[in-house]
Order: structure tokens, then C-alpha cells, then sequence
């Protein structure tokens, strides 16, 4: 069930049996000559969605910009920067928290949101802990990237091997035209740059990767490729998932 | 077009012909015994889109979480603080602003945002403004209530006359039951508590209307009323977009 | 009596009547040829007094600094980020709350500050709600725009029809050669321009409105005028004020 | 010439002639059993009226509420938060000098504000300094203590001697009763506690000091000497002021 | 040289050689029953001087205090906010670009450090990077944690294989040991509590690991391994550091 | 004992004894042409061990950088936002307060840091005193400039007289060179420029004094004067803090 889909009658329903919800986080950044600004947060937002199906766990609304600097030398991205990402994170959480939330599990869908999310528990929780004597109830934060579980690795590595790469991949790509075959886009079969070096700001970036992509060769996806990566990646993330809410 | 199912090279075509943007934008909070609670994000999301594939326009990604701290009474509901909200908004439009995007009309879906909309619009304008010295180009942000349009009085003064209410209206439940008729929920007949005075904080709002709803008679709602509501708003929509983008 | 005139006993003994305070708004902006750059912040600190007089209320000390971004092209123009005047705001209404206020009523003389009024209650409320478990007393902020009030439209429409127009317009300029008569200023009988369409940032609203009049015929003004707004006025905001601190 | 009671065209023709303002700073918070509570704020803006009729100088709007946080534990102090007064004066300074304002003498009347002021000076100055690249006019800052000046010390030591204190002084209240003689207040002719040593917060302060006099004995103010007080202390601004103006 | 320890023209005669500086980070927090609580921060520090006496790289003043909310459990722990670390991080930067720097080169002796710095560089960036038409210079930042360089890990593995454990190590134990002889503890031979999962907030790490180790003996530590790791590590930093200076 | 060279369980010892802590703050600024960057905040370094090792007084780690705006002129200087340092120093005060540390005593050696030190005091308390219904425990801040006791002012004057100045000062290089003997420069024996006026932003300073200096002849200074201003301003500070603590 989608937070979105739900009434707050449902939710103080849900609230009895389980404390826990994921949140999708991705960004809106340039993803090469054919992928779509949104994958990031698309990817997450579909994989949330197959888990909810698969188990009924509660996924809230879809943080759909992130923190992509680093493209903001191709139209069309967007960034927050990483302040004003780790005041939103704390909101969303502490607003659910309120009413009885206690547990929220980050499905992340970008690399560059890693480090901020981070920034962002440590935030909520040294917030509180310098609080000497308040009076308010526990809550723990976790992230996950979708495409660090061993099926997403497992898929990558089978089906792409080395030109998997690491922005625009194939693998990442393959989840948007599964679950949005009418937005399929092509490029010619141009191998990608290697990475030489980890890109600083915007314009290192653009000058190192000019079209876009890191080593990724994104016209080897497939949207049976997204199928699978979202079907297998969906398991070990309710499971992960499962023992996350089940900590004492 | 959605900028997230866009490619950089789409966008930057785009931008050659339209430096304006649609981003609609909405809230997390509960609606009534059958109202969803991404019920103002959605709605904007949904009627953006109609508009996009009406006339072209490139639509950003919903901000789908707003100023809702009146209903943290609700289980589900979540806000920003105004102050996240504005930086957040700020960041979303200088991003964009980098790349030759220079006018941004947010489609608001929630009364709540109104303030902190335009307070954030503010925030940017004062910024620059105070930079004296600096080569910034100019841009200028709108925003418009979907409800607000003539067409939407128009058809819930004729549909649901008094009965609309101002939460949890029949009009916005329907524009979502036309637009995810999975997730139709029902409740009683149970007319709403008409509004006594302005409720002011989470508490207040709950112990006024202990249902959620203001004054609005949600079981009216139908998906055909919505389809109506969303076609005829997208087209004035679209002619007050263009109005703005072609100012000079 | 204003606070600025009291005593802390006075406080004392007053807080064990009332728990409620006015506190006077406005802005440090130009208001074309003849109006004064304090006209905003005058008129309401005029009708407090005067309510305060009547009524026996405590008057808070006028914030005459507001979000005035748009009048910026002009000289002597002074204006609060929207997030500055939002802290602001908090620090006064939480100082006050230490010591027993718990309603707070802003008389508000400008509309480029109803915006960023209501961002700041949402701020505190927000703030408060989303600390679970905190032993915080309740509050309430309400504002209420004097020129908004029936008297105010009723002799406004009365003296000066559509020529009142929507800045510097001869009701407030009334308002201060009421309580200035030192300061009456004059100009040439000159037809304001009609407000085309909302204005944005400093450099447009400069260009659409070059003497800084909206659709205002402010020589049309009269300390007459202006005492009758003074009076009429604050009858109805005593009334206001009465059922808002009544309010359980 | 009150900023508040000129028009932007005689603000324009003033900076012809001169680009610096006075601007008053005090704050408000209790002054013992006959002190007023804005104290602090009356004494500089009277002062720097007085200024302004002999010498021409324009006064910008006083900052009424400064950093108060020790005076928090009587009824009707407020504080701004340091953050606060830093972002408020950051905006003040910043706004006029867009249109041309280049020297900003803050006439200060409150102890409390010196650390905030200076800090906020050093956060104008730092911000500017840390841009480099960026194409920004020049501007200075300074604050002055009026009780610090030759002439308030002479007039204080010659009237008070020892009995003046450090808070309520009678100087600070002589100057009130002349501006406000229908503000006179009385009180028993108690000595006030001595100072024994540096207060920290407000619950300590109040502990210390629980009439909230610091060693003053307010009651031997009167109108005459606060007559003095503003006119010789008027004279020395006046000529500091212009010192301030003149710097290369 | 340590920037501490020159003088502004030595620093001046540096920049004509070399834009590059080397910024040690660390942490103020536990270490367990005989790590010292300065133990994040005096490695960095230690290794940078050594690397400065071999190479002539200039050090800049050690960041003694980062993000250990997780550590607040045990007395003596500190942490920053990683919002605070941020802006620390974006003026020490800021500040020295002002003058020629232009690559940052941050040592870092705590993993709880690394997402909050990655943050600061972006959060600079960013910044930056939204300004369209600002003429500031470009600068790049980079972190790399000391333990993390392959001589680090070689002597890790040699001297204490599986029992080096991830926090109060006898490795970064060894270095203390041999910069502060003086300071030498001693604790019984226990073993540590091996890492059962990812701690969250201070509650729970003390409830996690209630002697503030994970996994580490650190009484295996000596000033031997000490000496070879800052000796071995500084060799592959002054490398790393001249690669990165060296960037076109 | 400083507390980086402590364990946690040394501290829990500590705080059965003391609740008080000793935090040297500095800044990082050009000191003229023999002063090195960093004397303001080794010389508040050195005097807090020299008290430490006489009073077994916590010593806390430095704070190297201060608020130093108007040093950017000369390379290597690093200013802080006072901003910034506010939300630094009170992250350190609430961090220790936590494990029960309730007297907090900065020790400066940085004029331009005390506006700054005294705005966070009051920040930290203003925050705790607006949450009215907290439940935190009770916490105390003083700052002291080691070059303000009573025996730095002897000793100054008898080794120095009127060429002491204010800036690069002989007293203070004594210092470092008595502490880095390994550190001492030399400088041609230029009497410095007097002071004529304050100084405002970086640009200003170094038009002012193009040295660096302010009034200061340095090369008087020796190690020799530095161990008797190091020992004597150890003895009346210990006294002090001793008084600090022992307040009821």
C-alpha cells in the first residue's frame, strides 16, 4: 500500500500490526543519451511498489530530488543541497514519528544521495541525544540501495558484466522501460567513457563525461532485464526489511 | 512531456523553444474517512500531466510533501516546516534556473502551501535582490491553485454546491478516483461538520473536525466529475501558462 | 497600554485577566510621491493605540521591518528575508509564551506580509507538534489585516471608490496625516497607474509601477479620513480580539 | 528626518548629499519596579530624533526587541535569538544598500545587543569577504552605546554617582520621563541589590537580581536630567556620526 | 609546515609553488577502556605532520571535532551536528580560497566523518554551482581516511588480523601510543563484542557495545605498529596528495 | 589532563569530582611579519595544559579557528561566520552536558572572538529558556582572554610598555616561542603603525595596516617573557575557574 493510496484510518490500521515504512529516495539528474532524468527515483519508486504488492508493507511518498550537484552542468537536473536535503529527511521522519512510526527504512536509488542520507540520521539523532532530558520516544532510520543487494549485483553481473558501468547503467535503465515501456528511448551503440577519476563539481564533470554516462553502455537494457532486477531485488528487500522492524 | 521521463538532450531541445516549466505541487495528510492522503499531490500531478500531453508543456517532478502541520493530529499526515519547504523550493528552481529555465509555475494542489509558496517565492527574489553587484539573469515563479480556476468552481458549484466543503472535498476525491480507480474508497453518508472558526494548530484541527474533513460531503465524489474537472482546468491551465511565459 | 510603557508588575497583573497580546506589523517600504516609507507600519500601531486606549489590551512593540522584497528598486526600501522575518516572528511569540501569553493577535498593515505571517505560525506550530512527547502549554497566533476589516472597505468605498486602488492608496495616507500631521506631504494630482498584472521581483515591479503607486489616487487623502479609519477600525478589532482570547 | 516619515524621493535626494543612516537599536525587557519596558529601544530613538531635527541625519526605523535571553524570567521580556538579530540586521544593511547606502551607525541603548551587533557586523563583513569574485560595493558598519559617550557618563556621574547601576539606572529612566511624561512611573525609595556577580541566563538573573534592578537606583530619575542627557549626548553622535561619514 | 606555525608571507611564498593543503579531521569520543578520547583526531594529525616534515606540504589547523553522535553515551564525547560540521567545513574552505587555495586535501581519521565531509563538498558546490553568472574561481575538494590508504591495512592485517575490529583499534591505538608515549593505558586482555549490526543513535550503540569498542582488542596496540603506520601511510598520502594537486 | 589524552572512564571519574571544563579557543589569522598564523590559539593551548597539569583541570580540545573576518586580507587567515561559531560552540556545550558537565569556561585568546563567544552563550540560553516545559538541567559559560588577567597586564606592561599595540603583540609571540622554541622568527625591528581608527571588513584592515600588525613591535618579544606570562596567568585563572565552579 502506497502512503498515497491510504487513509489515516487505514494507517492507524497498518500502525497496530507494523511500525516500519519505506521510503523511496532518488534524484532528477541527466542519465546520458537515453536515460530518463527521473530513473533514479523511479527505480526505488518501483521496486517500493513491488515489495508493498509482495508484502504489504506501507511506502511513503517518493523523494523524488536529491542531492546531484555534480550534473547540474546538463539541463534539466536538479539539486537540493545537502542542508536543505537533511531538513526534509528530518521532517518526513519526524512528522511520521508522531503518530507512532518508529522505524524507516530509505530505499535509495542514487549514489549521491548516500553521503546526505547519512548526514541526515546522524542529524535526527544527535538533534535528540543533545537534548538531556526530553522525553521522546525512540526511532531508528536505515538506508539501502536498491542496486547493492546481491540480486542486483548478481543480474548486473550476469547480463552486463564490465559495461555495466557505473551512471546511466543498463541495469538501472532496464528497471525504467519495464515499468515505462512507452518512455523507451535508443542511442547509438557508442561504448561509454571509463572513469578516469572521481568528478568534483558540475563543470569537472561535464568535462570528464561529456554525453553523460560513466562507463556505462545503457543500449544493452532490456525491460525483461528491469523485470527480473525489480522482482528479485523486491525479496531480499522484504526481507531486509522484515528484520529491520523485527530489532528490539 | 514529465522532465523525469525526459532525456538532457530532450530538455535542452525544450529550452530552445519554452524557457517555462510546470511543477506541481501538493501535500501528505490525511483526507477523511475516504479520502487519500496523497490527495492534493495527486491531483495536481494528474491534471499536469493532461496539460503536458495537451500542449507539450514539460512538467517537473511533485513536490509531494507540503505545509501540513494542522493535520500531524492524523496518522500518515506529514509536513515540512515552512522553512524546509522554502529552501527546498529555492534550490528546485535556481537548479534549473542554471540551464536557461527561467519562468516556474507551480500547480498547487493544497490551501496549506499557499503561504509558503509564495513566502518562498519571496525568499528567491529578496536573495538576488539584495546581491547588488551580481550578473544574475532574471526569473520569475507563479503559482496557481488547480481549485481555483474557473472551470473547477464552475463544475463543484454545479455538482456539489454547498456540500464541497473545503477538506476532503468531493471535487479533488474525484479528480483521484478518476485517476487511480483501484484505490476508490467508501464511507457512510455522514454529512461533515461545517467549519466553526480557522483551526490553527495539529490539536486544534482535530479536536474541531474529528473526522478530518471541513465541511465537505467526500461521498459525493465520482470519477466522472473528476475527468471532467481535470480536462476542463488543464485547458485554462494551459492559456494562463502561456500568458505567463509570454510576458515580457 | 503598550507593553513598551509598562512595567513587568504591570504585566503581571495584566496576564491574570488576559493572556492575550496585539502585536502591531507592518513595513519599511516607499509608498510613492507623498506617501510615507512607514505607512505600513504606522497605520496599525496608530489603530492599536487606539484599541489599546478603548479597550485596555496590550500593545506589543510594532515590528515595523517586514517582507517588502518587491519595493526594493526603490530608495529607502528596506526588507526581511521571508526565513528571517519567520524567526523573528517565533522568538517573539516563544518569549512571551515563557511568561504566560498564549494568544497572540499581529494587526498587520501590509499585504506582502500576510504570506510570511502565516509561514511563521505554521513554523512554530510545526516545531512544536513534531516534538513527541514535549510538556510544551499551548498557543495561538492569529493576524488580521486592518484595511480588511468591514469598517475599513466600507469608508474606503464610501471616500474613495476605485480610486483607493492597492498601494499607497489614500485610506492609509489618511490613516498617517491622522497621526502625522507633520508629515503630510503633497503631489501633483496625477492619475495612478491600473494595476496589469501581479508583479514579481524589485526590477519588475519598478518597471510595471515607476512612482510606486498600484491603481492608488493618494491625494485623495485626509486626516478626516483617516481618524474615522482609526475609529471605525479598532471597534471591530476590539471585537475580534475579545473572541479570540474567549476562544476555549 | 524619520526614514518612516520621508517619501523614496527625498531618500533619493538625501543620498545626493550623504550615504549614511542612523539606525536605533534597543531591545525590550523588564527594567525594575518604575522602569518601562522599552527602555532600551525609547532612549536611542529619542536621542537619535533629536539628532535627526538638529543635524538632518536620517534615522532608519528602531530596532525595538534585541537580545534580551537574561530577562526572560519577568513578564514581557523578549528575546531574539543571537541567529535571529544576525540574520535581521544582515537584511536591514543589505537592503538599503542596494540603493545606495554605503555607512550604517547603529545608536545603540542596550548592553545586551553589543556582542549580537558586532557579531552581526563580522557576519556582513565575512559573507562579502569569503565571495571572492563577486562585484559588491563597499559598506561599514558601527554601533555606538549612548550611555557610553562622554556626555551621558559626565551627566550620570554628576546627577547618580554611584547609585546609578547597571540596569534601570536612573539615567535610562530620566530620558524616558522626559520623552514619555505620561509614562512616570513610582516606586518605594529601595536601594537596588549591588551587583555581586555576572549573571548567565534568565533563572539566574532573576535569582540574583528579583526586582530585576542591577544596583540603580531608578528612582532618582527625573525629566530634567533625561532633558540633558539627550541633548549633550546628541550633540557628541552628532559629531561621530559625521567623523563616521566622512572616512575614505 | 603547519599553517599554525608560519607566518602569512611563508604562506604567500608556498602559494607560488603549491594551491594545495592538507586539512586533518577527526573526533572527540570514546575509545574504549584504554583508547584515548582524541584518538580520531590525533592520527590524522600525527601522520600529517610527518607527511609535512617529508614533503613540505603545508598543514592547516587539525578539525579536532566531528560527527560522533553515536558516541554520546559515554562521557566525554562531542559531536557536531553534521549541519555545523558543514558550514565549519564550507568557511575554513571558503576562507582559504579567498587567497589562492584551491584544492583541499582532507585527511580523515573517523569513519563516522566521511558522510557529513562528502556533504560539505557538495553542499560548497552546489552552491556555487546554482549561481549562474558569479565570476568566482574553482576549487575541488577531496578526503581520504588515513586507515583506508593500502599501507594502512597491510600493517593492520600483519599485526593484528581479525582482531584489529572497526572502532578503538589497536592500529590507530599503536599510532597514539607512539605520538603521546606519556599518555600510554592499559586495560585487561577482554575480548571485544563482535559487531552484531549497524548501531543508530548513542542509546543504542552503548546498549550495542557498553565499553565503547566494536570488535577491536586494542590492547594489542604498541608504539612500534605506531610508528610504522604513520611512517608507511605518510609515503602513500604524499602521492596521493601530488596526484591530486598535479590535476589539470 | 586534557580531554583527548582521557579515556571516557577517566571522565566518568572526573565528573564525580568537577563538573567543569576548561575549552581553549583560538583563531587562525595572519600575526604580522614574525607572528606565526596560529598564536591565538596556541597561547589559550598552552596556559590551559600548564593549568591543567598544575590543577587537574579537564582541558578540553582547542578551538583553532575563530571568527577572524577582517584578517582575510593576508593569506592563510581563516574566519569562521559567527554564525557558524555559534552553532559550533553550542554543539560542544551540549554534547558534554549531556554526561553531566554543567560549567563550561572558554579560555580566548582572540579579541575579535568575544562578540561571538557572548552571542553563543546567549544563544544556548535563549533556546533553553524559550522551551518553556523542558525538562533540561541547569548550565553555566564564561569566557575569559588569557591576556585580560591581571598578571598578563603586569607583565606586559613592565617587558613592553606602550609597544605592546593590540595586534602581533610581543606578549603573545613570548608565548609561542617559549612553547615552539622551534618556531621563532625574526623580523627587521620596524616600529608598527599606531592604531588611528577600528577597522571594518578584510579590505579595510590591510589598507590600514599593511603588515599585519597592529601597534604591536614584536620583536621585542622572547621566551624567556613568555614562561612567566604562561605560569602567572596559570596561577589567577586556576583561581578563577575555581570560583566559576564552586558557585552555588
Amino acid at each position: 500500500m502506497r502512503l498515497q493510496l491510504a487513509t489515516w484510518q487505514e494507517v492507524d490500521a497498518y500502525l497496530k500490526e507494523c511500525n516500519g515504512i519505506i521510503i523511496p529516495i532518488g534524484s532528477t539528474e541527466q542519465h546520458g543519451p537515453m536515460g530518463l532524468i527521473g530513473t533514479d527515483a523511479l527505480c526505488p519508486e518501483v521496486i517500493a511498489d513491488h515489495v508493498s504488492a509482495e508484502a504489504g508493507i506501507l511506502v511513503g511518498p517518493t523523494i523524488s530530488i536529491g542531492m546531484a550537484q555534480h550534473h547540474l552542468g546538463f539541463s534539466g537536473s536538479v539539486t537540493l543541497r545537502p542542508t536543505t536535503l537533511i531538513a526534509m529527511i528530518r521532517d518526513y521522519v519526524l512528522s511520521l514519528s508522531r503518530n507512532g512510526f518508529e522505524r524507516f527504512y530509505f530505499l535509495n536509488g542514487h549514489g549521491g544521495n548516500i553521503a546526505t542520507l547519512n548526514a541526515a540520521f546522524d542529524e535526527i539523532y544527535a538533534e535528540r541525544s543533545m537534548q538531556r532530558g526530553s522525553n521522546q520516544p525512540g526511532l531508528r532510520c536505515r538506508h539501502k540501495d536498491w542496486f547493492a543487494f546481491p540480486a542486483a549485483r548478481r543480474i548486473s553481473k550476469e547480463c552486463f558484466g564490465d559495461r555495466e558501468g557505473s551512471h546511466a547503467t543498463p541495469s538501472e535503465i532496464s528497471i525504467t522501460q519495464y515499468a515505462y515501456p512507452d518512455a523507451i528511448k535508443s542511442m547509438p551503440e557508442d561504448r561509454a567513457e571509463k572513469p578516469v577519476r572521481h568528478f568534483t563539481d558540475a563543470d569537472d564533470y561535464r568535462a570528464l563525461y561529456p554525453d553523460g554516462r560513466i562507463g556505462a553502455d545503457s543500449f544493452l537494457a532490456s525491460p525483461e532485464v528491469g523485470e527480473r532486477l525489480v522482482k528479485e531485488c523486491a525479496k531480499e528487500i522484504i526481507e531486509d526489511f522484515n528484520g529491520f522492524v523485527a530489532q528490539p
